[in-house]
This record gives C-alpha cells, sequence and structure tokens, in this order.
C-alpha cells in the first residue's frame, strides 16, 4: 500500500470524511461473513489472509502485511479482514406506519450498536436517529451490532419534523411514566429513548402519547440506555406465538 | 507526587497489584459523590481541585497538577478526582438462599458493570461470578456500574462448588429453555448468566433446574450479554407493587 492510500483510509475513521465519499468500514471475520449475506456493496477488502483472496475472486480483495492491517485498523487488535463499504442511499419513505425505535440524542456508540442489536432480535426493521445521534457508521458502532447494521434501516431526522407525521401512538421511556408492567401490550407503536444523561429533550416530550417507566426497586439512579431499550422493547410489544 | 508514587499509582491498574494490596480506584466526580454516602474506605484523594482539599478536611487528600493526574489517571479524559479505596473483606457467608444473578464467565468489563447496575435497580444485593468473571475492580467495570459497585455484594467463587450449596430454584439463560413470555414469575430464585460467546458451561448447565430463554423475533444470533440481563430481570422475578 502507498502512504497516501494508508492515510486516506485512515482518514475514514472521520464521519465528515465517510459520508463525503459515502462509504463505512467493516472489520473481522464475523461482521465481513454477515456482509456477504446482506445487499451491501463491498468496494474492497484489504486481508492479511492469501486464502480468502483465493477463495473470493469475485470481491475486490488486496493482500496487504500486516504492519499495514495494523496502520488501517479502526480495533484495538487488528483483524485479518478489512473491508470498505457503500453505505445505503437514504431513502425518502420514511416508516410513519411501521413499529420503530426513535433516539433522540444517544450519544455512546456502544450504546447505539447494542440498541441495533436488540432491534435485530426483536424484528423492529426502523430505527429514527434523531441528527445529533452518534453515528451508526462509527466503528464501534458496527462492531456492537453484531450484524444489525445490515439489516436495520437507520434513518437520520430532525425529530421535530418527523414526529408529527407518525401515524401510530408514540410511546416514551420518561421517570413518571406507567409502570410497564401494568400497561396492556401494544401492537403498533414507535418508542422514544432518550439521552443517556439528559433523557428525552423537553421539545420533544409533548409528542409522547404515552410515558411508560421500568420501576425501580434498588438504589441505582438510572439503567444504561441500551438496558432500558431492550427491557421495555421486550415488554410493551405484542409478538407472535413462538416455542 | 514523586516519580515512584506515579509508577505505584499506575502499577494499580494491574489486576494482581490491586488485590495484593487489597485497593481500587474511584475516578471522576459522580462516582465520588457515590462513594462518600458508602462504608467504603478511602485511603486518599489525589485531585486538582483546591476547593475539594479544603471542603473535605477529614478525607485524606493531595492537591496535584493536571499532568500528574493526566499521569495517574486510567480514564480516556482524567477527572479532577482520583481516590484510591480499601476493597472490602471477602465474607464467608455465601447467599445460597437469597435472589441473587451467577454469572459464568463474563468476559467484557462493560458487561459486568452495567449487570452490577442492573442488579443496583431491580434490588439484587448478590452477584457471584465464577473465578474468571473480569475483576469488578476493573476500572471499566466500575465506571459502568454508576456506584452500583459500593452497594451489591460480588462474590468470586469455583461455582462447581457454589451451586451444589443454593437453596432455592436456580435458573439459566440457555438458547432452547422456556419462553420468559410463558413461565409464571418467581420470587426466590439465583439465575445463571453465560459467557458473552460460549454461554453458560456444560459442566454449569446441570445444575439448571429451569432453562429460559428470550424469545427471538428477528435475525440477530443472540443479545449482548447485559441487556439479555436486564431483560431477563426485568420479566422473571417478582416485584413489590410500585405507582
Amino acid at each position: 500500500m502507498t502512504k497516501n492510500e494508508i492515510k486516506h483510509i485512515q482518514s475514514l475513521a472521520d464521519k465528515k470524511i465517510r459520508s463525503q465519499e459515502n462509504v463505512f468500514i467493516v472489520e473481522g471475520i464475523k461482521l465481513l461473513a454477515e456482509l456477504l449475506t446482506s445487499n451491501f456493496i463491498i468496494q474492497k477488502v484489504y486481508t492479511t489472509d492469501d486464502a480468502w483472496i483465493e477463495n473470493n475472486p469475485l470481491i475486490p480483495s488486496e493482500l496487504i502485511a500486516e504492519f499495514e492491517m495494523k496502520k488501517i485498523s479502526q480495533l484495538k487488535t487488528a483483524s485479518p479482514y478489512f473491508a470498505i463499504v457503500t453505505a445505503p442511499i437514504k431513502l425518502d419513505k420514511l416508516p410513519f406506519q411501521e413499529r420503530a425505535l426513535i433516539l433522540d440524542g444517544i450519544q455512546d456508540p456502544g450504546n447505539l450498536g447494542t440498541i441495533i442489536r436488540i432491534a435485530d432480535w426483536f424484528g423492529i426493521a426502523h430505527i429514527i436517529a434523531s441528527n445529533d445521534t452518534a453515528d451508526c457508521y462509527n466503528s464501534k458502532v458496527i462492531q456492537a451490532t453484531m450484524g444489525g447494521i445490515f439489516r436495520i434501516n437507520i434513518h437520520y431526522v430532525d425529530l421535530l419534523d418527523y414526529l408529527p407525521n407518525v401515524k401510530i401512538p408514540i410511546l416514551g421511556a420518561l421517570l413518571h411514566g406507567e409502570n410497564i408492567n401494568k400497561i396492556t401490550k401494544i401492537t403498533d407503536a414507535q418508542l422514544i429513548i432518550g439521552n443517556e444523561s439528559k433523557g428525552i429533550r423537553s421539545a420533544i416530550q409533548p409528542f409522547i402519547q404515552k410515558a411508560i417507566t421500568i420501576p425501580q426497586y434498588g438504589k441505582a439512579e438510572s439503567l444504561n440506555a441500551a438496558v432500558a431499550t431492550g427491557i421495555l422493547v421486550a415488554q410493551i410489544f405484542t409478538y407472535p406465538e413462538v416455542h
């Protein structure tokens, strides 16, 4: 690899440059395997594994040295696989009538990735994120999704424009809402999750039609945002019969 | 601070040295505030804030420079407060008859801290951890507990010695257990959570009296371990009436 090539790939750690070039980066064999089963377009795979090159003649790939991989990897421990992937085209059509999670300013990449993984487990196809939510193509987010990034539709919007158009009930996780153990499970709804420390912004709160709360029985001040999302998603929505 | 003092404090990032000296480290104003309301013994606070020194004459404290704080801090962004705290004496008495979470090899410090925070929210006083579970006094764990580290009793044990003595039902999170939406909520039980990628070890599985499962409706292979713990704890235990 040339110095300029390495420098350019390193610059993709920056959100601005990623979105200018409309790409994101996928590292590690597990995520790469999930990527191959998706409809995403791989621009190029850099790998230290020559068997990969042989076994995947149709994917544009380049064999590189381990010291080069260490330079371009965004992981603490570089993996043998590093792919540059085209980011999906933003659809104009927003899911105003479908079950969705709405994120109001989630900041921690690990939390965002874990929430995408929760949506992927429970079959919630859409996440609506306020424009100041962490970037879903940040490498920590992608790692934490465990492949969910390839299956869940993530829409960045101005929530003040989006929310008035939602055609199904809007629930919101607040501190003094209805106890989730007592509410009737709901089929079609969108659920707002707030920022890790500030919760749901006051400008957004008037759009909440039903405030809900996970009751606290111990002494913690709050739950982690992704854990709270998991508990709410498991408890408030109806699901088809299984087992 | 002398060079040796800095070197010594830096060495406390190592679990072995921490446990030889029977101490752990607490950083940041929020955690320090929680620490002050606990029964833990503060050996010394290093701070860059001279108001702290004035306002806390009874706590052994030392004013240090910002460049010194940067050297000793284990955080990405150093805070003005760094405390060395005595680790609690291990009690011989284990909670064989009380509600508890049992962790079989949780590896990720963030997950362990988040699970301690979940226990702290739901009022589960005890966590039993296999000896190969992450160290609860790792700085990432402490940060993720958000203060729960000062309130939850964490016991490291050999699970094969511990489990035969448990006097209440033992539940375990497995892939093909009973659907948690269909089980009767339980008052006294201990719940086993397995390792992030391997789940509950096969040697431990025979102690599970009831296997339980969070049904999957989407395509994710698994849920994050802390999220799964939160969903299970919220759904399987009985709680007093609130709201």
